[in-house]
Protein backbone atom coordinates (compact mmCIF):
# COMPACT_ATOMS: atom_id res chain seq x y z
CA UNK A 1 0.00 0.00 0.00
CA UNK A 2 1.27 3.62 -1.08
CA UNK A 3 0.22 6.73 1.00
CA UNK A 4 -2.10 8.56 -0.97
CA UNK A 5 -2.60 12.67 -0.27
CA UNK A 6 -5.44 13.40 1.54
CA UNK A 7 -6.08 16.37 -1.05
CA UNK A 8 -7.27 13.49 -3.57
CA UNK A 9 -9.42 11.59 -1.29
CA UNK A 10 -12.44 12.68 -2.54
CA UNK A 11 -11.75 11.41 -5.96
CA UNK A 12 -12.70 8.20 -4.90
CA UNK A 13 -15.62 8.84 -2.21
CA UNK A 14 -17.83 11.46 -4.91
CA UNK A 15 -18.31 9.06 -7.42
CA UNK A 16 -20.67 6.80 -4.99
CA UNK A 17 -18.74 3.30 -4.70
CA UNK A 18 -20.42 0.13 -2.31
CA UNK A 19 -17.02 0.24 -0.21
CA UNK A 20 -16.63 -1.74 3.24
CA UNK A 21 -16.35 -0.91 6.65
CA UNK A 22 -13.74 -1.81 8.83
CA UNK A 23 -13.77 -1.19 12.82
CA UNK A 24 -11.76 -2.89 15.77
CA UNK A 25 -13.33 -3.55 19.52
CA UNK A 26 -12.16 -5.14 22.05
CA UNK A 27 -9.67 -6.77 19.90
CA UNK A 28 -11.83 -7.81 17.45
CA UNK A 29 -12.22 -6.65 13.65
CA UNK A 30 -15.06 -6.02 11.96
CA UNK A 31 -16.55 -5.56 8.54
CA UNK A 32 -19.97 -4.39 6.95
CA UNK A 33 -20.37 -3.08 3.25
CA UNK A 34 -21.67 0.25 3.08
CA UNK A 35 -23.60 2.70 0.55
CA UNK A 36 -24.37 5.18 2.43
CA UNK A 37 -21.85 7.99 2.47
CA UNK A 38 -20.88 11.32 1.09
CA UNK A 39 -17.75 13.78 0.86
CA UNK A 40 -18.46 16.50 3.30
CA UNK A 41 -15.10 18.76 2.73
CA UNK A 42 -12.23 18.37 0.53
CA UNK A 43 -9.34 18.80 2.65
CA UNK A 44 -8.90 17.49 5.58
CA UNK A 45 -10.86 15.12 3.70
CA UNK A 46 -14.93 14.76 5.64
CA UNK A 47 -16.90 11.77 4.91
CA UNK A 48 -20.40 11.57 6.23
CA UNK A 49 -22.06 7.97 6.63
CA UNK A 50 -24.98 6.04 7.86
CA UNK A 51 -24.71 3.10 9.90
CA UNK A 52 -27.57 1.83 10.97
CA UNK A 53 -27.81 1.00 14.78
CA UNK A 54 -29.27 -2.21 13.66
CA UNK A 55 -25.45 -3.08 12.18
CA UNK A 56 -22.93 -4.77 14.46
CA UNK A 57 -20.74 -2.15 13.58
CA UNK A 58 -22.60 0.54 14.92
CA UNK A 59 -21.59 0.19 18.57
CA UNK A 60 -17.54 -0.31 17.71
CA UNK A 61 -17.91 3.20 15.63
CA UNK A 62 -20.03 4.79 18.05
CA UNK A 63 -17.60 3.97 21.09
CA UNK A 64 -14.10 3.42 19.75
CA UNK A 65 -14.27 6.55 16.84
CA UNK A 66 -12.13 4.93 14.42
CA UNK A 67 -13.08 3.05 11.16
CA UNK A 68 -11.13 2.44 8.14
CA UNK A 69 -13.28 3.29 4.51
CA UNK A 70 -11.60 0.19 2.09
CA UNK A 71 -12.82 0.38 -1.43
CA UNK A 72 -13.09 -2.92 -3.44
CA UNK A 73 -12.83 -3.11 -6.90
CA UNK A 74 -15.26 -5.48 -9.32
CA UNK A 75 -13.45 -8.44 -8.58
CA UNK A 76 -14.84 -9.12 -4.47
CA UNK A 77 -18.07 -8.24 -5.55
CA UNK A 78 -19.45 -11.10 -4.93
CA UNK A 79 -17.56 -11.09 -1.43
CA UNK A 80 -18.77 -7.73 -0.74
CA UNK A 81 -22.39 -8.74 -0.65
CA UNK A 82 -22.00 -11.32 1.06
CA UNK A 83 -20.13 -9.58 3.79
CA UNK A 84 -23.38 -7.55 3.80
CA UNK A 85 -25.28 -10.42 4.13
CA UNK A 86 -24.16 -11.71 7.36
CA UNK A 87 -23.71 -9.87 11.13
CA UNK A 88 -20.66 -9.59 13.10
CA UNK A 89 -22.64 -10.47 15.84
CA UNK A 90 -22.19 -14.25 14.11
CA UNK A 91 -19.32 -14.34 12.34
CA UNK A 92 -15.51 -13.49 12.30
CA UNK A 93 -15.91 -11.88 9.28
CA UNK A 94 -12.42 -11.46 8.58
CA UNK A 95 -12.08 -15.13 8.53
CA UNK A 96 -15.08 -16.44 6.94
CA UNK A 97 -14.34 -14.08 3.72
CA UNK A 98 -10.90 -14.88 4.01
CA UNK A 99 -10.37 -11.04 3.98
CA UNK A 100 -6.31 -9.85 4.56
CA UNK A 101 -5.98 -7.41 7.39
CA UNK A 102 -2.76 -4.74 7.68
CA UNK A 103 -2.47 -3.27 10.61
CA UNK A 104 -3.35 0.94 10.08
CA UNK A 105 -0.89 3.17 10.84
CA UNK A 106 -3.22 5.99 13.15
CA UNK A 107 -6.43 3.91 13.95
CA UNK A 108 -6.99 0.34 15.46
CA UNK A 109 -9.46 -0.82 12.81
CA UNK A 110 -7.90 -3.05 9.97
CA UNK A 111 -6.98 -2.18 6.60
CA UNK A 112 -8.11 -4.54 4.35
CA UNK A 113 -5.54 -5.63 1.45
CA UNK A 114 -7.73 -7.23 -1.02
CA UNK A 115 -9.33 -3.48 -1.60
CA UNK A 116 -7.25 -1.20 -3.91
CA UNK A 117 -7.48 1.96 -1.51
CA UNK A 118 -7.93 2.23 2.02
CA UNK A 119 -9.39 5.32 4.40
CA UNK A 120 -8.59 5.84 7.95
CA UNK A 121 -10.73 7.60 10.01
CA UNK A 122 -12.06 8.65 12.93
CA UNK A 123 -15.40 10.30 14.37
CA UNK A 124 -15.00 14.04 14.44
CA UNK A 125 -19.09 14.99 14.58
CA UNK A 126 -21.86 12.66 16.05
CA UNK A 127 -24.87 15.11 16.63
CA UNK A 128 -26.80 13.63 14.00
CA UNK A 129 -26.19 10.06 15.26
CA UNK A 130 -29.23 9.51 17.51
CA UNK A 131 -31.94 10.80 15.04
CA UNK A 132 -29.97 9.68 11.80
CA UNK A 133 -27.41 7.13 12.63
CA UNK A 134 -25.21 10.24 10.51
CA UNK A 135 -21.37 10.05 11.05
CA UNK A 136 -19.07 12.78 10.04
CA UNK A 137 -15.84 11.38 9.90
CA UNK A 138 -12.08 12.92 8.87
CA UNK A 139 -9.79 10.52 7.05
CA UNK A 140 -6.27 11.08 8.36
CA UNK A 141 -4.21 8.65 6.27
CA UNK A 142 -5.30 6.95 2.86
CA UNK A 143 -3.75 4.28 1.10
CA UNK A 144 -3.86 3.24 -2.21
CA UNK A 145 -2.30 -0.30 -3.84
CA UNK A 146 -0.40 0.69 -6.84
CA UNK A 147 -0.73 -2.74 -7.86
CA UNK A 148 -4.70 -2.25 -8.57
CA UNK A 149 -4.59 -0.55 -12.11
CA UNK A 150 -7.77 1.31 -13.96
CA UNK A 151 -9.71 -0.49 -11.29
CA UNK A 152 -13.94 -0.70 -12.14
CA UNK A 153 -16.01 0.03 -8.63
CA UNK A 154 -19.77 -0.87 -8.55
CA UNK A 155 -22.72 1.14 -7.30
CA UNK A 156 -25.43 -0.13 -5.47
CA UNK A 157 -28.94 0.62 -7.45
CA UNK A 158 -31.09 -2.54 -4.83
CA UNK A 159 -31.92 -6.02 -4.45
CA UNK A 160 -28.15 -7.56 -5.80
CA UNK A 161 -27.96 -5.23 -8.38
CA UNK A 162 -25.15 -3.27 -9.14
CA UNK A 163 -23.49 -1.38 -11.86
CA UNK A 164 -20.11 -1.66 -12.87
CA UNK A 165 -18.09 1.38 -13.68
CA UNK A 166 -18.18 2.07 -17.93
CA UNK A 167 -16.26 4.59 -19.71
CA UNK A 168 -14.88 7.58 -18.60
CA UNK A 169 -15.55 10.61 -20.34
CA UNK A 170 -13.42 14.50 -19.76
CA UNK A 171 -15.52 17.82 -20.07
CA UNK A 172 -14.06 21.16 -19.96
CA UNK A 173 -14.31 22.27 -16.13
CA UNK A 174 -12.88 24.43 -13.58
CA UNK A 175 -14.17 22.18 -10.50
CA UNK A 176 -12.23 20.45 -8.39
CA UNK B 1 -43.50 12.79 -15.52
CA UNK B 2 -44.78 9.46 -13.65
CA UNK B 3 -45.26 9.74 -9.55
CA UNK B 4 -42.53 6.88 -8.53
CA UNK B 5 -43.03 5.33 -5.49
CA UNK B 6 -41.22 6.93 -2.32
CA UNK B 7 -39.73 3.56 -1.10
CA UNK B 8 -37.87 3.58 -4.76
CA UNK B 9 -35.88 6.48 -4.48
CA UNK B 10 -33.01 5.13 -2.77
CA UNK B 11 -32.38 3.09 -6.09
CA UNK B 12 -31.69 6.45 -7.61
CA UNK B 13 -29.53 8.06 -5.12
CA UNK B 14 -27.83 4.90 -3.43
CA UNK B 15 -25.59 4.60 -6.53
CA UNK B 16 -23.92 8.06 -6.50
CA UNK B 17 -24.45 9.87 -9.92
CA UNK B 18 -24.37 13.73 -10.61
CA UNK B 19 -27.14 15.35 -9.74
CA UNK B 20 -28.46 19.01 -10.13
CA UNK B 21 -30.06 21.24 -7.09
CA UNK B 22 -32.89 23.35 -8.02
CA UNK B 23 -34.10 25.70 -5.82
CA UNK B 24 -36.59 28.87 -6.17
CA UNK B 25 -36.04 31.94 -3.91
CA UNK B 26 -38.29 35.46 -4.15
CA UNK B 27 -39.83 34.28 -7.59
CA UNK B 28 -36.40 33.14 -9.32
CA UNK B 29 -35.33 29.37 -9.96
CA UNK B 30 -31.51 28.67 -9.65
CA UNK B 31 -30.01 25.11 -10.45
CA UNK B 32 -26.38 23.76 -9.20
CA UNK B 33 -24.48 20.70 -10.43
CA UNK B 34 -23.98 18.33 -7.01
CA UNK B 35 -22.33 15.35 -5.95
CA UNK B 36 -22.28 15.47 -2.42
CA UNK B 37 -25.26 13.71 -1.13
CA UNK B 38 -26.24 10.45 0.33
CA UNK B 39 -29.18 8.45 1.37
CA UNK B 40 -30.34 8.64 4.77
CA UNK B 41 -33.26 6.44 5.09
CA UNK B 42 -35.30 4.35 2.94
CA UNK B 43 -38.80 5.85 3.92
CA UNK B 44 -39.59 8.40 3.83
CA UNK B 45 -36.74 8.59 1.72
CA UNK B 46 -33.75 11.00 3.70
CA UNK B 47 -31.26 12.27 1.65
CA UNK B 48 -28.24 14.42 3.28
CA UNK B 49 -26.58 16.65 1.05
CA UNK B 50 -23.57 19.07 1.26
CA UNK B 51 -24.17 22.95 -0.29
CA UNK B 52 -21.09 24.59 -0.43
CA UNK B 53 -21.57 28.26 1.20
CA UNK B 54 -20.03 29.52 -1.63
CA UNK B 55 -22.99 28.53 -3.73
CA UNK B 56 -25.89 30.91 -4.50
CA UNK B 57 -28.10 27.99 -3.76
CA UNK B 58 -27.04 28.14 -0.26
CA UNK B 59 -29.22 30.74 0.98
CA UNK B 60 -32.50 29.43 -1.07
CA UNK B 61 -31.85 26.43 0.74
CA UNK B 62 -31.51 27.65 4.12
CA UNK B 63 -33.86 30.10 4.05
CA UNK B 64 -36.86 28.57 1.54
CA UNK B 65 -36.10 25.26 3.27
CA UNK B 66 -37.08 23.49 -0.43
CA UNK B 67 -35.19 22.17 -2.97
CA UNK B 68 -35.76 19.77 -6.26
CA UNK B 69 -32.96 17.39 -7.00
CA UNK B 70 -32.96 16.36 -10.14
CA UNK B 71 -30.69 13.77 -11.85
CA UNK B 72 -29.64 13.71 -15.27
CA UNK B 73 -28.85 11.10 -18.05
CA UNK B 74 -25.13 10.76 -19.27
CA UNK B 75 -26.60 12.76 -22.44
CA UNK B 76 -26.60 16.18 -20.44
CA UNK B 77 -23.56 15.61 -19.16
CA UNK B 78 -21.95 18.86 -21.22
CA UNK B 79 -24.64 21.02 -19.59
CA UNK B 80 -24.35 19.68 -16.25
CA UNK B 81 -20.84 20.50 -16.00
CA UNK B 82 -21.09 24.16 -17.21
CA UNK B 83 -23.97 24.94 -15.19
CA UNK B 84 -21.53 23.72 -12.47
CA UNK B 85 -18.94 26.48 -13.87
CA UNK B 86 -21.05 29.76 -13.48
CA UNK B 87 -23.51 31.03 -10.27
CA UNK B 88 -26.85 31.67 -10.09
CA UNK B 89 -25.03 35.61 -8.91
CA UNK B 90 -24.36 36.38 -12.24
CA UNK B 91 -26.65 33.98 -14.51
CA UNK B 92 -30.63 33.16 -15.00
CA UNK B 93 -29.20 29.16 -15.64
CA UNK B 94 -32.98 27.82 -16.56
CA UNK B 95 -32.63 30.59 -19.83
CA UNK B 96 -29.06 30.39 -20.33
CA UNK B 97 -29.09 26.59 -20.03
CA UNK B 98 -32.67 26.35 -22.57
CA UNK B 99 -33.57 23.77 -19.35
CA UNK B 100 -37.32 23.48 -18.95
CA UNK B 101 -38.87 24.21 -15.70
CA UNK B 102 -42.12 22.49 -14.49
CA UNK B 103 -44.11 23.47 -11.86
CA UNK B 104 -43.78 20.86 -8.69
CA UNK B 105 -46.75 19.58 -7.17
CA UNK B 106 -45.26 20.31 -3.41
CA UNK B 107 -42.56 22.53 -3.34
CA UNK B 108 -42.09 25.74 -5.19
CA UNK B 109 -38.46 24.88 -6.76
CA UNK B 110 -39.08 23.97 -10.22
CA UNK B 111 -39.00 20.40 -11.82
CA UNK B 112 -36.67 19.77 -14.65
CA UNK B 113 -38.50 18.04 -17.44
CA UNK B 114 -35.06 17.38 -19.09
CA UNK B 115 -33.78 15.11 -16.16
CA UNK B 116 -35.23 11.71 -15.74
CA UNK B 117 -35.70 11.88 -12.65
CA UNK B 118 -36.89 14.55 -10.04
CA UNK B 119 -37.45 14.04 -6.55
CA UNK B 120 -39.24 17.25 -4.30
CA UNK B 121 -37.33 17.54 -1.11
CA UNK B 122 -37.91 20.10 2.49
CA UNK B 123 -35.30 20.40 3.89
CA UNK B 124 -35.88 18.75 7.40
CA UNK B 125 -32.32 19.30 9.72
CA UNK B 126 -29.93 22.19 10.00
CA UNK B 127 -27.94 20.85 12.93
CA UNK B 128 -25.06 20.67 10.40
CA UNK B 129 -25.26 23.52 8.42
CA UNK B 130 -23.23 25.58 10.22
CA UNK B 131 -20.60 23.32 10.64
CA UNK B 132 -20.32 21.38 7.43
CA UNK B 133 -22.73 22.96 5.20
CA UNK B 134 -24.44 19.66 5.60
CA UNK B 135 -28.48 19.31 4.90
CA UNK B 136 -30.66 16.47 5.49
CA UNK B 137 -34.00 16.33 3.46
CA UNK B 138 -37.24 14.09 3.01
CA UNK B 139 -38.37 13.57 -0.10
CA UNK B 140 -41.73 13.98 -0.28
CA UNK B 141 -42.59 13.32 -4.01
CA UNK B 142 -40.75 11.37 -6.16
CA UNK B 143 -41.50 11.73 -10.04
CA UNK B 144 -39.56 9.33 -12.93
CA UNK B 145 -39.95 10.19 -17.19
CA UNK B 146 -41.72 7.05 -18.28
CA UNK B 147 -40.03 8.81 -21.85
CA UNK B 148 -36.10 7.71 -20.85
CA UNK B 149 -35.77 4.37 -20.53
CA UNK B 150 -32.14 2.41 -19.52
CA UNK B 151 -30.37 5.88 -18.94
CA UNK B 152 -26.77 5.83 -17.95
CA UNK B 153 -26.05 8.19 -15.08
CA UNK B 154 -22.32 10.08 -14.31
CA UNK B 155 -19.91 9.58 -11.80
CA UNK B 156 -17.95 12.74 -10.39
CA UNK B 157 -13.90 11.59 -10.03
CA UNK B 158 -12.54 15.34 -9.97
CA UNK B 159 -11.12 17.68 -12.85
CA UNK B 160 -14.24 17.19 -15.02
CA UNK B 161 -13.47 13.53 -14.72
CA UNK B 162 -16.30 11.13 -14.97
CA UNK B 163 -17.12 7.98 -15.25
CA UNK B 164 -20.44 6.65 -17.07
CA UNK B 165 -22.77 3.77 -16.15
CA UNK B 166 -21.32 0.37 -17.54
CA UNK B 167 -22.79 -2.73 -17.12
CA UNK B 168 -25.38 -4.05 -14.80
CA UNK B 169 -25.15 -6.91 -12.81
CA UNK B 170 -27.27 -8.88 -10.78
CA UNK B 171 -25.65 -10.90 -7.21
CA UNK B 172 -27.84 -12.69 -5.05
CA UNK B 173 -28.77 -10.62 -2.13
CA UNK B 174 -30.87 -10.15 1.09
CA UNK B 175 -30.61 -6.55 1.50
CA UNK B 176 -33.07 -3.99 -0.16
Amino acid sequence: MKSLPLSRVYQLLEPGPVVLLATASKGRANVMTMSWHMMVDFEPPLVACVVSDNNYSFAALKVVKQCVIAIPALELASKVVRIGNCSGRDVQKFQKFGLRALRGSLVAAPLIADCFANLECKVIDTHLVSRFNLFVLEVIKAWIDPGQRAVKTIHHHGHGRFVVDGRAITLRSRMP
